[in-house]
């Protein structure tokens, strides 16, 4: 089956800011699911931050790295 | 004159972040005026930003440490 291209990333620094994302759940091998019930965050909302579709607020950045056992600057560093 | 009290931080989080933004500035001996110009941010809106008034965007985040001449890291290290 293949799957469906779906909507592009907002913008570069959104898309590498979701693979950030996803490669640390993948090491912590975190399903979305189990990484909502980390935060206060719904998978679905997880699945389009990781599609980088999300323009995503500081406080949610922080909710994120608390649920990835991650320092925040991690996943923003660099990015442009 | 007394400077009134206005609005409170929205986070200990975005009171932080809106205090590095204007050590940074200050560093760099610039008004809120002068960022602006650097960005396509609105002079009052860091004005709220540094007060810690904004849940800021991860857009808005790049937007003002390419102006402060900083790695967006710095302005989200160790935030909670």
């Amino acid at each position: 089956m293949v799957r469906p291209a779906g909507k592009p990333p907002l913008s570069s620094a959104a898309a590498e800011f979701g693979a950030r994302v996803r490669a640390r759940r993948h090491e912590l091998a975190l399903s979305q699911e189990a990484l909502a019930d980390r935060s206060d965050l719904h998978w679905t909302y997880f699945g389009q931050v990781e599609r980088g579709q999300v323009n995503i607020s500081l406080h949610n950045i922080l909710k994120i790295a608390d649920a990835l056992e991650i320092d925040p600057g991690d996943l923003v560093t660099g990015l442009t």
